[in-house]
């Protein structure tokens, strides 16, 4: 029976000289980090890297190894800064293949868009050995190999892609959250969430202050994998807060 | 004089559980990049790690080494998930210190508001030997230790304190960029922009595709540090996919 305390865990690369530079404010992130929440998966560090094979093959290789699962994105595109293949083949010490199951999809998919350009079987390209990842939403798939997977740098696409692997990859526990607020500078309340933390082994208590509209506030985000845990984690949480005179505001604000 | 070809680069590391669990969406890693191009530096990597001790000592001690400025967000808050000081620290092989005029500054800030506590003392908590960054938003402080720039998470602090250091760090030739856009499928392009690169010296050009309105388009961007040979790749480049049949939009779609 699969170990039920055993914590699986996700990196993930994004590749892309466009987020470097600031023109470009990354989707990936989020996305990928709530997805990989409901399948068990925990994501536990992010690089953002240029457009540069060095840098690729740097993380592909320690982040593969240190983590269950490796997601990629961006940079598997048919233009010349997409490099992205051949860098984690080269991590790989692998060739880079034709898969034939690609060239046939983009064969498709181009058969009334033009025609199957040099350019564009460049996105049938896949490091040797690698399986593909369904793309609903355009030509190109993304691409398996071993415990990597490479997806798109569009956002939507990558959602497209995302959902197409929904349940086909093991995990543990999915980390349950939940959110309550206060209007009160968390400097205010600071011990109080330290020691709910301490008494309720097993959850965490993230504190997010803001500002708005002239008021200063925070969210508090109970996180666990036990329902139970988490709920008397809460409820402890909240009473100790409205105890102290600050009023919780349930779902956060 | 100063070597106009020395490019200085940047790293950043965003510190923060509730970026990796996909609850926050960052904004930090464009608005750092952004601030750094005009400063004449290249953010050339980014990481996001957990709040958690080993994973920032590690990720510090790499990329202050091979960067000339390390920026970290997050995690300088009063609240028992704020260990970013002491993580610094502990990468440093520092202890921390309680910085006199970090502590003069919360007195004066909580002042009106209902003092200040031990929870809040902790903002003016630093590595030994650091300097401060001044906060135009809040009390706490940023801090300064050697090349390290230990920032806020909330992205308008942050943006404060990227205020107060405008100008003050040694950069080199700003990354200048333009961008021109284009309804075309950008693998239909893909050997014409490689060739453009290839052209100019110094440039780069990024392609960045899209899909709206059920339409396919592209935008291009063309970097380099040298405005003259940028302007020339724009113009060969637009000339390219004019007489291409693809009518050039300026500043992108």
């Amino acid at each position: 029976m699969a170990d039920p305390t055993r914590i699986w865990t996700a990196a993930l690369i994004v590749i892309g000289d466009e987020i470097l530079s600031g023109r470009t404010q990354d989707k990936n992130i989020s996305q990928i980090a709530t997805w990989l929440n409901v399948q068990g998966i925990r994501l536990r560090e992010v690089r953002v890297v240029a457009d540069d094979s060095d840098a690729i093959v740097e993380s592909v290789n320690i982040l593969r190894a240190r983590n269950d699962y490796l997601f990629t994105t961006g940079g598997i595109g048919p233009t010349h800064d997409d490099i992205t293949v051949d860098a984690i083949a080269a991590a790989l010490g692998l060739p880079v293949e034709v898969h034939p199951q690609a060239r046939a999809m983009l064969a498709g998919y181009y058969e009334t868009r033009g025609g199957l350009t040099e350019a564009r079987l460049r996105m049938a390209r896949v490091p040797a050995g690698a399986s593909l990842i369904e793309n609903r939403m355009s030509g190109a798939p993304g691409i398996r190999h071993g415990n990597i997977f490479i997806m798109a740098g569009v956002p939507h696409i990558t959602a497209g892609m995302l959902d197409s692997l929904t349940g086909t990859l093991e995990g543990g526990l999915p980390l349950l959250s939940a959110t309550i607020g206060c209007w009160v500078a968390e400097s205010e309340i600071a011990d109080l969430l330290g020691a709910a933390e301490q008494a309720h082994e097993g959850c965490q208590i993230g504190s997010y202050p803001f500002f708005r509209e002239g008021r200063t506030g925070a969210n508090f985000v109970v996180r666990s994998t036990d329902a139970s845990a988490l709920n008397q984690c809460l409820t402890a949480l909240s009473t100790a807060l409205e105890q102290g005179g600050w009023p919780v505001i349930p779902n956060g604000i």
